[in-house]
């Protein structure tokens, strides 16, 4: 009997053994994931790297990385108390070094006697170290002006990617028609396409309205789950607040109406809370899921299954390398909390050293403390700086012919609008390229700007978007917008 | 339309807007999943701890967990340089420091160039840190006698958990007949069976051979893969050396005979290793699947699919708590790379600082470096009490009536067969427990000692054992083999 090759198959004749193989019978779901923000954009721009390392000439001296939220690779600098405290985690030696600030080496000592051995390098609970989870509840306490949050309902995670995957994994189940319907925005952070991908489960699309800066309709997410529902079993919500790569910032008003929607639905809400500190414009505020749905009353805060998301990769210290995240799980029936703790000792433990980079951010020098004032300076110049970008990014977007942007309320991207002429839609066609792709590209090679076309995101059809980072210093940034204007005026010439 | 609880349904009526849920409706691959290692054992363990930090009266003063591989967490100091290194990652300041040593120093500044923005706060490519990547293979070169190594071939990881969970995602796919084959060891890491069950794919497994000190014989892969054919499409082997839990150590021999297999069988091979520093015998050493393929030759070498694991968790560092760990994988088809790659992309990177620590792993001290004595001395001090505690334990549980234990090889765990009487054996059904799970809960109930019972790693129909980790130190392990060996006289004579 002739056997399959492991990964891959001949196409013509039998195979002998150990022979190379040639076409792939890999796992399906994984072929289908898709992830746009480090897709062949990325690839591309690392080539272009590599070209002006070799010496190549190009109408630019480098390449600007504006495709990832990864503001120390953009060189902000870290956070000088988190890392004092990581550093004295990680070389309890220094305990005794005078350099170090007191309060610094309080919290060193307070996370090391909650790890085994009194070391980072022991593993720790699956669901992350119990002193930690305190902080974390003791923070989304009074992050929620007094909503209590219970440790026990805290999981630390290998950055929020984790934890949103193994959510999603525990809530997706069945194959035919009952296969598991999850609703995401469009457009959305294709995390979430990708691990529905992979788990084989339906993507509801509901759209955000872009006319209205970019905000949630309840009346679209009716529509997306009534058609939803001939095909697929819809289970779960998802929702990112503020957006990305949107930036919209939810109200008030508009949580209360998706919390009923998905009471009304009995639907699993995830609620992707990375950029909760991330608020810029001055007429929004940064709302927590948790806080609204306790607000609302019993009904819905004893009944509405909820998981939000943090993490130590956003908002003022940027600490995406140390993977640290949490979720809050709320409502969670015993028997499931259960299954998912069993699901996450499998992979034993999340790093401990991202569990304590997320224990200072949930627990950040107070008034009073010894490092409070220059904690509190570095803090407010990473987000006074960020609303900056963001007002100057709106602005310039919206002076060119051919862009639309809508106000970046929080978050750290811009996703304008682009109009792309109909030749240059014929000519990325002749390309085999989506025309944002396209677009995208020739920014790249022309500008040596990396930008990720809105099609990784999801657009309504026939619209075109791209997303930029406004993470770069900011005159960088103001030579950026002013690069990508110049383009655009040329590229709408050129194509007219 | 009555539509579905979101992770439950109700049993009996109708079900109100919001209304709590009642019967589980999870993701029933996810419910599948056992992973006894932190399984009820231990969740009895931390209940007794408890107790008795409420002053409850124990025939014990403390829980001594030998239930998992955590040497930190049993008391073994981290290897100085390696913390040193990491700590100048983490808060570069201290690179203007004197007491840290200059080959630490180069070390870090390397790393750090490496590191977007010079920081390990930034996301790093998602197959790692390139010079990371480069360290690793220039290591895997030198272990395998000159045998070459691409950095492109390597991947970083989250442990090594995350390794082989990512490989098997990418490897299983099918339903119906053609689903997917995987060969594991019995006993195994329950790591395997766990992924398995979530993957959806077959279980195959394979004796090993306790009459002869848990070695590998391919007969049995042979009896195995032939009646696996009947129901699926075996595709992988997976391999564990040095053993978990059996701490056995593959000849050279039986490494051949198991890649000619793979080659003959078209399997993928996994190659766990993450406990190749980790060999006591004086007659055993350590080889690499990796050498030995390319040991027999080109139709081997540039046949065989391979992927090897290796991890900061085990060895003489005990980094568990990082969670760093790379694979190497090698003959996989271009179009699969790719795949893996963006497979990897969606979760963004593994903990940069767990790569930092993989880092220092494969690149320590050398011969005439500043640190090497010192490095070389703390090494040679744990791997040194290791094999005394693997002899002392081969040797006091050997002299226990009822229990055999076949040699500590490698690793660090003892899997004694233990003997239960009939009596106890109808106690435990009584009770509904595995007769090893209810020794193992006596156990731990009468002395405090936390051990895993054999069901947990799968062993031959009407054998049992349990597996317990060699990692206390050496005065306490006396103590704990002591205990053990009373209590198991004790439970002899009580259910004779
Ligand atoms: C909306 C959103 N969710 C989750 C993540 C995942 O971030 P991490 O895994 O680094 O915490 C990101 C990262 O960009 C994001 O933008
Ligand atoms: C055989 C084996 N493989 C893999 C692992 C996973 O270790 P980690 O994910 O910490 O690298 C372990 C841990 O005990 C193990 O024993």
């Amino acid at each position: 009997m002739q056997r399959a090759a492991v990964l891959v198959r001949r196409g013509c004749c039998p195979r002998a053994a150990g022979t190379p193989a040639v076409l792939p019978s890999m796992n399906p779901q994984v072929r289908a994931v898709e992830y746009a923000v480090r897709g062949p954009i990325v690839l591309k721009a690392g080539e272009i790297e590599l070209e002006l390392q070799r010496g190549i000439k190009k109408p630019f001296t480098e390449v600007i990385r504006a495709n990832i939220g990864d503001a120390q690779a953009m060189g902000q600098q870290p956070i000088t108390f988190l890392r004092q405290v990581m550093a004295l985690c990680t070389y309890p030696n220094l305990l005794d070094s005078p350099s170090f600030p007191e309060d610094a080496k309080k919290r060193a000592r307070r996370i090391l006697q909650a790890c085994g051995g009194n070391s980072l390098g022991s593993y720790s609970a699956s669901q992350g170290v119990n002193c930690i989870r305190e902080d974390v509840a003791a923070y989304i306490t009074r992050r929620d002006g007094g909503v209590p949050a219970d440790p026990d309902n805290i999981y630390l995670t290998t950055g929020a990617s984790d934890g949103i995957s193994t959510i999603l994994k525990i809530l997706v189940s069945g194959g035919g028609k009952s296969r598991t319907g999850v609703m995401i925005p469009i457009p959305q952070y294709p995390l979430y396409s990708a691990v529905i991908s992979e788990l084989d489960a339906i993507q509801v699309n509901y759209y955000l309205d872009e006319e209205n800066c970019w905000a949630l309709n309840v009346n679209e997410l009716r529509r997306a789950i009534q058609e939803a529902k001939d095909h697929c079993d819809p289970k779960v919500l998802c929702i990112i607040n503020p957006g990305n790569p949107t930036g919209q910032v939810q109200s008030r008003k508009c949580i209360e109406d998706v919390i009923h929607f998905a009471w009304e639905e009995k639907l699993f809400l995830l609620a992707d809370e990375v950029y909760q500190d991330n608020v810029y414009s001055p007429d929004c505020r940064f709302h927590s899921f948790k806080k609204v749905l306790y607000e609302m009353g019993p009904e819905y805060s004893s009944n509405v299954e909820l998981a939000s998301f943090h993490s130590t990769s956003k908002g003022y210290m940027g600490e995406c390398g140390y993977r640290g995240g949490y979720m809050e799980v709320i409502n969670l029936h015993p028997e499931i909390k259960g299954q998912l703790v069993k699901l996450l000792s499998v992979r034993l433990c999340p790093p401990v050293s991202g569990q304590a980079a997320m224990d200072i951010v949930v627990n950040p020098p107070a008034p009073g403390e010894e490092s409070f004032e220059q904690f509190h300076r570095e803090k407010e110049s990473v987000l006074g700086n960020l609303a900056t970008k963001a007002k100057l990014t709106e602005d310039l977007f919206n002076e060119v012919p051919g862009i639309h942007c809508n106000p970046l309320q929080g978050a750290m991207y811009a996703f304008p609008r682009i109009f792309i002429p109909t030749k240059a839609v014929e000519a990325a066609q002749a390309h085999k390229m989506a025309p944002d792709m396209f677009y995208c590209m020739k920014l790249l090679e022309e500008t040596g700007i990396c930008v990720v076309p809105g099609s990784g995101f999801g657009q309504r059809e026939g619209t075109y978007h791209f997303r930029m980072t406004i993470l770069p210093p900011v005159e960088k940034l103001k030579t950026v917008l002013q690069k990508v204007k110049d383009f655009h005026i040329k590229f709408l010439e050129k194509y007219a």
